[in-house]
């Protein structure tokens, strides 16, 4: 057992010399995120502890550090890892070699879908990863009222798993209205984690508001967006966490507030980040890089990434490159442009092996697309007034526009117009419990022909598919229910793209390395279609959000988010 | 209930203003420790929490605070109360109105004397005091096998009240050499705690045995006497206490190493600090004061005695003037000078009121001095070789040297030589459980008559006597006996001063002034009998302490602390 009697003898023999370390790093550098300096020396690791530093030691494996420069493993303070659309294994696999050795999760998809069964196979592969996964216990499920998830989780449901090992807290409460409504069962949740970690969701929320929301015992931020938000949120305690995710990227506003006076009550995330960028800028390392391009001191970004975050969960074996501490190491060739070399978990070296003795995971939820194969007349609008609401999409933005345009009305039905970028947009309710349909129309998509669909729609994960022929739009959604959920284009009666994601319809069995070629590929086609979207199948997954402005779609049709309720079409 | 669903609502209705806040600070400034700046405007205040700054309030009740900066309260992060010789409610009547509104207390000395006895009597008291009383276990009764305690600890005694609201984990790890010598009854203790939170006690322990140390998860440090020794442990992720005591006065050594990079890594603590102290200098606001007045940064030194403290014990609520943190604020006439005005614990001003509310505690342990009367032939030392060990008593130091010096030899026996300043030491156990009387001779009393005897005795509390006559030693002893407890200093067969200490022969049952009227009035006392001591009771007490170097005394006799042996007197 860790940290039991008998472990502690070897530590003690092995921090005095009187045994060789299980691992030295011998002559190496080393940032003390807790001094700012650069160290020189040994790393004694004995088990999964670094037991000695600023000390020479004798190891049975040795390690040659000369050239490198060692800092704490990475903490993600903020992730969906259902947003890499791999399971938490590949994720793992993804990310742990890039130095992120631990990540701070929320599995809201997957209990959007699935409620406690998506919670618990989370729980089950974080107690078997090589990186530490910490699950949050997802608090806003279903997110809101106005659409159909597949689940609910109500403070009771959460209050069970508050002592497991594997969690820290509750989930970002990203219902603030909620608590300015004083809704019972919202703050019930509040009130059963008064003694525990809270993480916060708070865009925007300024001024008595935020003080309301942190009266509630909430922590911290991964929603901040400008410089002068952040430093309201410092100034009134709130541990502001950057973010740079796939959708939504904050380095560049927030790197100016990073100094030595902030570091302790910052930290960094991801939130959402898929495999293609994952590959092709990185993970934590590519927010360390970019924080230190954009000017923040170097050794305050990385005392953000490691100790900050640390403490700022109540996790106090590691972010230090200290006696004690968790060997979780991060060993670069070089500091400023965090250039991983090798990545150190609980005192092993990372490699394929790591990952290959995890022990299996049975996948959950693979028949979570509930839906009967549909037919052209359920994609139908009927006529009505020519000037509709239509949805505008701001490219790269999750926001929308509230847009008003003539729609086309052609034998009783309003249709599409692709001529003018006006594409129709549906979301069907997967989860089993109704038949509801959304219908609406939306512009920015910008093919002439074609659909494309999906089964990732934030936060409830209906399908919702764009397209400008209702033909195609069926033979998409079609499709998503023979692949059990996924991404799919169409054009001209022909599926063109696709990838499979039948776990919860939004994670694949693949490997991520599969998974980022397939990606890749799919974004090729719907560039081909027209489409001038840099992620289409992103801008599309935010669609039915209804707690976004301005316009949404869900299962139960078009909604005003600024007014909080239902539209027509 | 505090945080439920109720109060959740009250909260935010007054952060939102809706409401009128339950108290609000008004136009008042105050030190934000989080990003180092002064804030002016409004503190809203409902129930036990901070609800609302940088924004105005109007408040049910409102306090003026123009010309006064608010800071958050401070914590007292290692202590033992019962060196204030006054009980812990009356400890709390002394400290609080200082401004230290959270103290985290090692019941080592009671322990001792009681076991678990003491240690339930603390954590009844913490339940019903005003400030935050935090209640470590303390890990090393007895502290060592030369001596009689009154009681033993071990781990799963200690492993029992683990899970206690008021207990955050292991006190100060005193038995290093034990770690070293991986005894297993020691690392069984380590084991226990090794998910929470452990506190350190290492003096000049460096290289690789702090590393070993610190490999067991001691997290902190309060025994650093000196700057190098302090940065050594920040560099090795050790939090550093920075103490002022009675006896020990650390904070001239180390406030050069408060700053801004080093602040997130420090805390302040008394340790062991006398009523007498506390009236005349002060408590935390002493040590506040102190620094800043030896030019460490305002911000930080703030800043480390409240964020810092809390957060490297895992209190997330409180430390910082932000909402959701507890109303435990301090209002200063003077932010440099520390100058206390009015102090808020849980959103309550601090009045004498505070006091009476708070129910009574039944002291314990009041038949603790279980020894019979003493006669003079007890203090017989026989006939031997004329050169003897003799402690020598450094002034203001609990460190003492081993002399050799010729000692007088009369009529079969070793007696004192007053004249040449040295005086017989003897120790009696009083536990019951044996009848060891330890007897050696001691140089630095300096008085030429009488005797002081002492029921508080490092850290066994067995009873210590200094004497320049047999006779007024036994005087001394007899009526320590009648008090059950105390210091008493007699001279030419009269009892000229006196103090009772009947709780475990350690703590007052009066009230902290009368015990600071009688302790000067004592000192004046043993002053006139030309003793050249600021404190000899302090001396005296830490004569037995058998783990600080050279030579010390317990009830089986002299002590060779660096052979760690017992020595013929």
């Amino acid at each position: 057992m860790t940290g039991g009697r008998q472990e502690l003898m070897r530590r003690i023999d092995q921090a005095l010399g009187r045994a060789r370390a299980d691992l030295v790093i011998k002559d190496t550098r080393f940032l003390n995120v807790a001094t700012g300096e650069i160290a020189e020396g040994d790393i004694a690791i004995c088990g999964d502890r670094i037991v000695g530093t600023y000390e020479s030691y004798d190891g049975v494996r040795e390690i040659d550090g000369r050239g490198l420069t060692v800092v704490p493993g990475f903490i993600d303070t903020h992730v969906h890892c259902e947003s890499t659309c791999v399971t938490p294994f590949e994720f793992d696999r993804c990310v742990l070699p890039r130095g992120t050795t631990t990540a701070i999760c929320d599995p809201h998809e997957i209990c959007n879908v699935l409620g406690e069964r998506g919670l618990t196979y989370f729980l089950e592969s974080a107690g078997r990863m090589a990186l530490d996964l910490r699950v949050q216990l997802s608090s806003c499920v279903p997110a809101t009222d106005l659409e159909t998830s597949g689940a609910r989780l109500e403070a009771d449901d959460l209050v069970r798993y508050r002592d497991h090992p594997h969690v820290l807290g509750l989930a970002e409460f990203m219902n603030f209205p909620g608590v300015f409504a004083k809704l019972p069962a919202v703050l019930d949740k509040l009130a059963a984690f008064q003694d525990r970690h809270i993480d916060g969701h708070a865009p925007l929320v300024r001024g008595r508001e935020l003080n309301a929301y942190l009266s509630c015992g909430v922590r911290n931020c991964h929603e901040t967006t400008s410089a002068d938000e952040a430093w309201e949120k410092l100034r009134k305690g709130m541990q502001v966490l950057i973010r740079d995710g796939s959708v939504s990227k904050d380095v560049h506003a927030l790197a100016g507030v990073i100094g030595p006076e902030t570091s302790p009550f910052l930290g960094f995330c991801t939130d959402d980040r898929n495999p293609l960028d994952i590959a092709e800028e990185g993970h934590m390392d590519h927010l360390i890089r970019a924080a230190i391009k954009l000017g923040a001191p170097v050794a305050h970004v990385y005392r953000a990434a490691t100790w900050s975050a640390a403490r700022g969960f109540g996790l106090f074996d590691r972010g230090l490159v200290a006696p004690g501490q968790r060997a979780d190491l991060v060993l670069l060739d070089d500091l400023e442009d965090c250039a991983v070399n090798t990545v150190i978990k609980g005192g092993a070296v990372v490699s394929a092996e790591t990952f290959a003795g995890r022990g299996p995971v049975d996948p959950v939820g693979l028949d979570s697309v509930r839906l009967d194969p549909v037919r052209v007349e359920d994609f139908r609008v009927p006529e009505g007034p020519s000037a509709r609401p239509v949805i505008g999409v701001l490219p790269g933005k999750i926001i929308t526009e509230r847009l008003t345009l003539e729609v086309p009305q052609r034998r009783g039905e309003a249709v599409a117009d692709p001529d003018r970028d006006i594409l129709k947009v549906c979301v069907f309710a997967r989860h089993g419990s109704n038949r509801n349909v959304g219908r609406g129309f939306v512009r920015g998509f910008g093919f002439a022909e074609g659909a494309i669909a999906s089964s990732v729609g934030h936060d409830s994960h209906n399908v919702c598919v764009v397209g400008a022929s209702d033909a195609d739009m069926a033979i998409a959604v079609n499709r998503l229910i023979e692949l059990q959920g996924g991404f799919v284009a169409v054009r001209n009666g022909h599926v063109i793209g696709e990838i499979a994601l039948p776990l919860a319809g939004l994670m694949s069995l693949n490997p991520f390395e599969t998974v980022e070629r397939e990606l890749k590929d799919l974004r090729a086609s719907v560039r081909a279609m027209g489409c001038p979207l840099a992620e289409p199948f992103l801008q599309l997954a935010f669609l039915p959000l209804p707690v976004i402005p301005h316009l949404k779609i869900t299962d139960m049709g078009l909604v005003d988010v600024d007014r909080f309720e239902l539209v027509d079409a």
